[in-house]
């Protein structure tokens, strides 16, 4: 479990050869990276004088962030979880039609697991986007630079998720399932860099002026 | 010291209302998970015959990687650091003309201090970037997306600390040095983000075509 690992071991094993932890296991606690810093913001607000109208509104964004913390980190547990059995999979012999047909449908199936994962990540990280955005506009203004680095650990989680739906969908034999999980990602990762990066230029003006 | 944490410890002090952890942290922490990711690729590439020519070139990376891994640690620590110093310097007496101009003296000092750090994170973040095209070009295919995934954080560590830089330039009463700094911070901002997104869509062309 990610979440009991020390942090300088678990960057060296995501530095090491081994293939998990990887893209996809970063990308998730990137997500959880960004879920935390939004709660760190939420939870500089609620019980503040001058954000008592929002401190309601505050505290619904914080639960959920609370949970889409803990979600990207089992999200990150499964995406290494789904690994092995791939692996297993392009293994498999299949050297008579029987074999080979037998390997086709096994790989599609753990492909297809193994890009569902990346694409949660993805969807949690589009809901992170959605509250930081709030958090923006009704956060304390006193860390508000957190909200901007929290929107680009979304946007890392986001972009870095959607390598992994590429390199399962690739190798999908079903190409019509591929194309529609590809462009499933493609909508995401469109909308969610965009929103990021106005989310992020709104901090930023803020900030400098 | 962040080496020593546990993952699911400081993401819930990340999350707390606490000062520190916060946006300075968590990009330094983007920086090391970036330069984990090029060390995976570099680390999948040594070894193999197909890459034998610029094996020797890819160890040099390697071991730059390895370094950055390193320092960005540190700085994540060296930001938790410089963040005390200064929240007590806004505290000192200004009552007296003596009291106000020693406060000014320690706060500009302090400030300065506390830009510096996030400012080493984006310099970093910068050589990351340099090592991760190199590899984007002659680095395992197979472990490409990997290479996409640490450009993400990468940039996410560059465009995470300025915030810090932003947010300490701003109550600096030394204008010329803070518009200095913020300058440097732009351009570095400007050259990364260019170049993150570059290496970037390189990789996702790869992957999708």
């Amino acid at each position: 479990m990610i979440e009991k690992k020390v942090i300088g071991a678990w960057t060296e094993e995501l530095a090491s050869k081994a293939p998990v932890p990887g893209g996809g296991g970063a990308s998730a606690l990137g997500g959880a990276m960004g879920a935390a810093l939004g709660q760190m913001v939420a939870n500089l607000t609620i019980g503040k004088k001058r954000y008592k109208d929002v401190e309601e509104e505050i505290q619904l964004r914080l639960s959920g962030l609370e949970k889409l913390q803990k979600e990207f980190l089992v999200l990150a547990d499964k995406d290494a979880e789904v690994f092995a059995p791939l692996s297993k999979a392009y293994g498999l012999p299949a050297d008579t039609r029987e074999q080979k047909e037998e390997k086709e449908r096994i790989m599609e199936e753990r492909l297809l697991a193994a890009s569902l994962v990346p694409l949660e990540v993805m969807e949690k990280a589009m809901e992170v986007l959605d509250i930081l955005e709030y958090l923006a506009e009704k956060g304390s203004r006193m860390a508000i630079s957190d909200v901007g680095v929290g929107v680009q650990f979304a946007r890392a989680a986001l972009t870095g998720a959607v390598m992994n739906v590429y390199i399962n969908t690739k190798s999908m034999k079903n190409r019509e399932r591929a194309e529609e999980l590809n462009a499933k990602a493609n909508g995401l990762i469109e909308a969610g860099t965009r929103q990021a990066d106005e989310i992020y230029e709104k901090v930023q003006r803020g900030l400098v002026s």
